[in-house]
């Protein structure tokens, strides 16, 4: 299967990796068919972190010159989740030059990309890591990556919360509106919806968590609510049923996170390790 | 056709937005299904750009509801690439409810990672604007948008570099090594590619520069060079064929980007706004 | 969107169902395409049941035919899930005679299959249909109609059990066994998954059962059970912790599924209505 | 290629078996990835039969568990299509791990439902096995699965009949109105196939029987005829030519078969052992 | 559905279609694209014959023009299949300009190839015009356009042979030899085919036609045999058993074509119409 | 990779080797199937030219039994692009016969339809072999064969033009009128076009040529030319800019280009040895 921890078997994971490097070579990598016509020289080559932080996907990576050439050694020398210095060797690679030349893009841009993730969901976990409060992440995730940028989250620290429209229940405002009252909608979800399912409502007063705590959910979210207002809520919650979860989700920062965890919240979600990331620099080194 | 300029005909697209369709719904959107069961209410909606930035991917969302439900009517009021401030509307919505509840998510995804990437693109392209100077995006895109991002890169601000490995021949160290020389490496390529293709060259040193001007290249990239070495490359090329095309690259920066633009180059490529982005903040407000 | 209660929107169907008429079109229909060469004839035609049960499927088997020809009308003249007698029309078509003729096979055979599954479930249901109890169905499903069937189970009277292996977790003995208790198995899989996930485990023995209740699981399964041993075990949960959902599984058939209800459970899964139901006879009439 | 008789080549059939794992993984088995993170177990398992039947797809199952983990080991101890009593050991499995349990399900789903076709194929050709007639079945076949159940269909003792609507032409009553006569139909028709088809005609009657022989068809079919026309209409096709093929159809039952075969027919088609089969009870028994 | 005779449904083709657009497009059309940012100009173009041939593929072109644009308007003012003179119009176009320069290749293409081979296939047809044997293709086609080059074979003049290796048995010297003789060869393919299939068998002597005559096949081909040995085996076929088809094949041209249906052969197979046959040439004129 | 100088990597070009095989395939190769039931034959063949000409698409024909049958040893005994005589062997294949039988139309049909582009390529190259002139190809190629033509193309003796509508900007005559001038149309694309991609337009005149000349493109196409005008329109190009390409442009035929050629034009473009070649015909020899 895929011998890595947190990721789907590659038979679900390996056509996106084909699109995406049909997408960067087209018709051909023009550069390297070129200079390598008839040659099949094999090389050494390092990748290194080129700045501090989570360095990840490199299981992906090595897949990925696997599927331009199955006979390419890549082994990682840093752990999958390990945080690096600047300068650091992550992978040694053995292959031929033309793999490593034309799947070099590919390879480093999700590694890049997912190691900014789990750096910077790092850093948000990190501000809350002595407290029970557990760091969570959204949907607010790049189209065709949900499954790679979640396992990125994860490893960088945070749970998942759900991986898309159809593994939980998430009651917001417009779907109690249409539904005219909470306990309308969930009365109407819960006869349509696989019963494993949990349950989860939005909830931006005390008197929504009230309706929410009278019609059986299993996850109260508190949005955007103040922190006193939280701390009210909580407390109200926790005093009916030690059962229900608590999340809170409304403008999250490195700076207020902590100040949340403390209202004694179970999940704290957000999309800011995701969205507001920026990619970690990695780069290879040929030995020629 | 699509109607949008600089986006290739929806039969390219479409197959990207209904995959990212499918991997946000999974086995359905269980909570709109449930609350909608057998409903068709008909809803108004709004767009607002919730921070100050270049909106953008507005028609990319319109076609993402279009895919789910041929009769939304989808009005973008801001201008594709306009500058928005907080709290400006950017499109008004007509359509299902269930159409627009389960496509919210896939849809602003879109045009939160593209409008970020436009934000900074025009960051960096204002800092130079004055100057003939041109900002050039690279092959850094997140992997399955290439062309998504590269057109917010454009409506940012930029100029796109090439698409892939295969619309522009762009010689790198390992290729000089791999051949024995430029000249060797050029002549390879040449012999086997199609002739409208340009040829760039990295160079590292005047030497280096020297020799990409004996062997008849299209674009000469100036590659982490200091701007004062980059005026005598600068220099060296002018004063001998006024054809070739300067590219600057390497670590630039908000800060260094109008110091490399001083130095009479074409062209300065960064990956920066694209991997350096954050989202911009957009939401969806329905009107129930 | 689908307008289809309890079906995720056609961009996730329409690819499933384009497969299977290319299936059984292949490279044309032969006697269809001879036949009517040049003709452009419209028709009316009734689809009728042939033997009673419930029918299900019309809005898909419309679907079929508008991916042939998307000016055919059909007009379903039983509800979704109706029982119907034998003899009594179901739909009304009013189309092209080559769509009718070309699309009848693949929209009867599905209607059929899951029309069959879902009279089945029916019976299945009507057993316990004055108890708590509910009837549940499994992942034993046909490859590749894993949607479709669950759709049908749940129109005949059941309730959906998890749609794969990712939405739910399902902790049975080999799970135990890897991980080397049940209190492991749960810390471990805990560690890596979304939390709004949901945790069943299958328990063989009272003494299972105790260890299920001393970590925290949501659903506990008592598989294979006899009725005197259900009882006392859903004693013994409901005895610690009432929020703790209970499953009989195992041997259920039309015969003892009333008193495996009166044990007291919650849910009741079989997948006898998916794997031991044959198909409901139905049939296409053409007025010419 | 495949090795296994009767299947086509697993070019033709992988990317359905890799569909149908996609469909049940989804993003991924959050109980087995959990409890086995890190751990790459291998163990042996048995496929027993649960149930007397014909047991088939074996071979596919491999190709199932092969496509999951090329490193497994699955060797079938049972003959494709052999009878197995209940108990009986049918394959022996040398693998990882989570390449079996992740595997499972759709392994098993596929086998149960070919062998439960098979066996009760079986049950219907041993009616007849000492007379001329042979068994054959139809397009009625779930979605999707036309190959593989057409497989268990011929492995369970019968012959089979066209695969889709383009390797055989089938001239039934509304292609009969719409061309105006079984000549003109067949005219038509003949004009616009490849000339290896086969032409049948379905007929009702005496006279119907009488207007295809006057055009040549290849194959006649008595529909719904009670026996004794049916004599009468074969000996009305032997006495003029021996050449063609005659096939009996309309609700036949294991009762009614073999009296149907002693009308003299040379086939008798019935989708009876794929539409009413149910599936046969298989198990995995994984020795940890 | 299609509407056009001797062509499966859209459904079929589409993919075909589409996946040629993407080809031809790339990443967009940059000449295209660039000329007409934001101007939606409609135009008028003709379609015209600027080489004397059989004009074929015109509604294949108009769904390619659809899939990019559904508003344009194409119509065929030359019947598919029709003599063209040079310079003859042949289609009306009214539509997008950006519609009819980004996808003018791909349907030029098609209807070029097609033509061509429509129109060497009827010179060979015209060849044998009055005598009974009738011209039939082979399966030498091009890789992906099997169904269409078989369709602008038969509007030429030909037969269709089979589709594909699936529709028809053809048994090769090699496949005698692997069985170990003609009969042997019959016996284990019967037993493992559709029973509408027919059986052809390539013969190069009189020994071997009597080999087939004896073992009950539906065709038997006579393969690169000189006219006088093809006169004595129709003979000896013909006395026998009137059902037998008769195929001559090898080394067919449009000078001996005539000679080998004087030897009273049903069928003669060349591949050459398709193999040796030249793009017709056609061209878009727009009224700009 | 693919070690195949010319074309992309293997993950590019398989997704349509599979495609086509299982165009020709089907539901499987009766014949083959049925003689070979259980047996696993191993078999010594040769491919054989069967005419003189260049042989090309070894190497993917190679691949094509790969895709079947891993096992399979393909050698190719001929060079890629090498010219054959008439009855020369050119690959020696060891590997299981139904592989052989069931791959050898898809893998002899690309072979003979590349042969035969490279054969008439070669023959339009060897007329200017001598002159600076260089031939090109166009994108008047078969649907779905762009790739592979264009690199038989290459084998043969030609530069590839462009790949498609993206790899380079092409100004024709309905461009610029729809731009409003030559000018008008460059400046449009320019602004939103990858920076590296080159401008090619076509002119019918020495007015025209004067107007691309001020507006800076990069290649100007001689479009249908009497070879005086083109002497001329050299002149013109060579005086004011050395660095600009002069492409001749149509009915170029085997007679005339070598006058075209001399007309010192640095590439002729036509799509003649594309869209007029013949098959060259090679042949399998199973050695049973």
């Amino acid at each position: 299967m895929s011998n890595v921890a947190g990721l789907p078997p590659w038979v679900v994971i390996d056509p996106l990796l084909q699109s995406w490097l049909v997408e960067d070579i087209g018709r051909g990598d023009r550069t390297t068919q070129g200079v390598l016509v008839g040659k099949t020289n094999t090389v050494k080559a390092l990748w290194v972190a080129k700045a501090p932080g989570i360095v990840i996907g490199l299981s992906i990576a090595k897949r990925v010159f696997q599927l331009l050439d199955a006979n390419v050694s890549f082994v990682a020398t840093a752990r999958e989740g390990q945080y690096c210095e600047a300068g650091e060797q992550v992978a040694k690679i053995d292959g031929a030059l033309d793999c490593l030349l034309t799947g070099e893009r590919v390879a480093l841009n999700l590694a890049m990309r997912l190691s900014g993730i789990a750096t910077l969901t790092y850093k948000y976990a990190k501000q809350i890591s002595d407290l029970p409060a557990r760091l969570v992440d959204t949907r607010k995730t790049t189209p065709g990556l949900r499954m790679l940028e979640k396992y990125a989250s994860q490893l960088g620290g945070a749970v998942n919360h759900r991986m898309g429209l159809d593994d939980a229940v998430m009651i917001k405002d417009n779907h109690i509106a249409a539904a005219g009252g909470i306990g309308e909608a969930i009365a109407l979800i819960r006869s349509n919806m696989p019963y494993p399912l949990t349950i989860e409502v939005e909830t931006e007063s005390l008197e929504q968590v009230e309706e929410a705590l009278q019609h059986g959910v299993d996850i109260i979210m508190l949005d955007n609510m103040p922190p006193e207002l939280m701390i009210m809520a909580v407390k109200k919650i926790r005093d009916r049923n030690s059962g229900i979860k608590i999340e809170a989700s409304g403008n999250i920062t490195l700076d207020n996170i902590r100040a949340v965890a403390l209202t004694g919240v179970d999940y704290i979600s957000t999309s800011a390790p995701i969205t507001q990331s920026k990619w970690l620099d990695l780069s290879m080194r040929i030995c020629l």
